[in-house]
Parts: C-alpha cells; structure tokens; sequence
C-alpha cells in the first residue's frame, strides 16, 4: 500500500476527483495554501495499492499539470487613453506535486 | 517512530482523542472532507513509538469502527394519510481509514 | 526526496516560512488544531532532497523553538484593592514537532 499526497491549484481538484472515482480510488481532500503553489491549494491524501500508483499519477499529470492559457486582462477603470489597446496575454495555470509514501501497515474498520 | 495518519468521522473525533489523551498519546487535527468517507471528516496526525502503534490502532477500531445504528426517519411535514407509519431505519454510521507510515527522523523543539 | 512535516504554533509560521523562502524551500500549509500543541497550530507539509533535510530543521529550531516569555497579565476589570500590584509573569511560547518521511517517488507537473 502507498500514500499518495497530491498538491495541486483547488480548481483543477474536481475534474481529478472525478477521474479518481471512476478509477475506484477514493481522496481525502485537506485545506492548504501557499507554497509549492502560490495560492488556493488542494491537499489530497489518496491511497492505494502499489499497482495502482501510477494509473494516480496518470490521472494528475492528465487534469493538473501546468500549462498555458490566454487571459483577457480587465480593462483599466476610467482609461480613457487612445492608445490603450487590450490584448490576451499567456499565463500559467495548474501544476501539481506528487509524493508517494510507502505504507506500513493500511487498515479500514 | 510511526506517524498514523487516521481519516475518521467528525462526530467519532472527540471520543478517539479522549481516548488517546488517556493512553499519552497527542493527534493534531486537521479539517478534511470527502473520499474515503462522504462528508464531515477529520483527518489525524499521530506520533508514536512502534511498540505503540496498536494502542492507536485498537483505539480507532473501539471508537470509530463501521455500525449500524437505528435512525427514526423525520415525519414528513404536514403528512396526513393514516397509512404513514414511520419506523426507525437501520444505517451505517462510523468507519475509518488507517494509515502507518515510518518516521526516518522525529523531533521536538 | 524526503517528506518533512513540522506542526508549530500559528503565531511562529511567517517567520518560518520567510526562512524557508530564502533557502529556496517551499512549503504548504494546513490548517490544523490541537494535539502537540494545545491550540490554534498549523502543519507543514515541505518536500526536500535529503542534503536539505537539516537545513529545514535547523530553521524549525531557530524560529519555533519552546521559550520562555514575560507577559504582562491584564488587570483585573475594575479591579480596586490596594494590595492589588500586577506584575510580568513567564509563560512558554512556540514549541515545534518534526517528522521526517521518505518518499520514494516525487514529481512536479
Ligand atoms: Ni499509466
Ligand atoms: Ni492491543
Ligand atoms: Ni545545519
């Protein structure tokens, strides 16, 4: 038995959730902030058996990983200016941290 | 040392960590939610040496262990047909998750 | 890769994470209550190679280490009498456990 501990940004944690269940693997979702991601967090403690590790890392690397998206910038209030000009600009979204953890001893009463 | 990562309901919570307090045992919580249990969880953080790990666990299974228990169903508001007979409804409360994890290096400051 | 999880008191968190900012370690925050500490604690989850596990520690024990504290206790309300005489009394703040996890697998996506 492993324990997987995922990090990962809390908008991105319902469509993993979602994923996991279909799989059969069930998460226990902790309140976190800061740190490996900047803000809004998901700590997620899942844990499964050694063959199924990777199918959970899969899952996290397909919904979570760190990719770029177009964003429309708000328009500054009151500009007034002619040469303000709004254009999308690429941000960073996602990204997650995976630690498995070995299990001694995994029991369900 | 062992750190025992225990997911239990909230309501089986104060029970187990009066439990634990008389055997000198100290469990942090933390605020969880879903997965292994479907709402209102609480997951703790255990410290203990390896010869005490089944204090812990023996604790968990007399406080927290998977029962049923006998539900009286709310009367439907305003119900009125003389075949409603309301009966008590058998349901499964409790259940927890244990987690055994070795401790490579443990301190107190 | 190890797994470090320090429990501290709220109170000594900012300094220890500024800390750990500077040494390029990064940290997540739960929330967490009671247990090693008797209230309003938090618990770190910090992810380092195994050269940077004393690093974190020795900045655990700079910034949250148990310590004595003159407190000024506040008078009693309308509080009258003349052998009345408020004075300092020492009280002890901070306090930190530590548990060093191996992981056996770490990845960022
Ligand atoms: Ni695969
Ligand atoms: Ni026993
Ligand atoms: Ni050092």
């Amino acid at each position: 038995m492993k324990l997987v501990i995922v990090i990962l940004q809390d908008k991105d944690a319902p469509l993993l959730l979602d994923a996991l269940n279909e799989k059969g693997v069930q998460a226990t979702k902790l309140a976190s902030s800061g740190g490996f991601l900047r803000s809004g967090n998901t700590t997620l403690l899942i844990g499964v058996s050694k063959e199924k590790v990777h199918e959970v890392i899969d899952s996290v690397k397909e919904h979570c990983s760190s990719r770029k998206q177009m964003v429309n910038p708000v328009s500054p209030v009151g500009g007034t200016t002619d040469s303000y000009l709004p254009f999308p600009v690429e941000v960073t979204v996602g990204g997650a941290t995976i630690f498995v953890v070995d299990v001694e001893n995994f029991e369900q009463v």
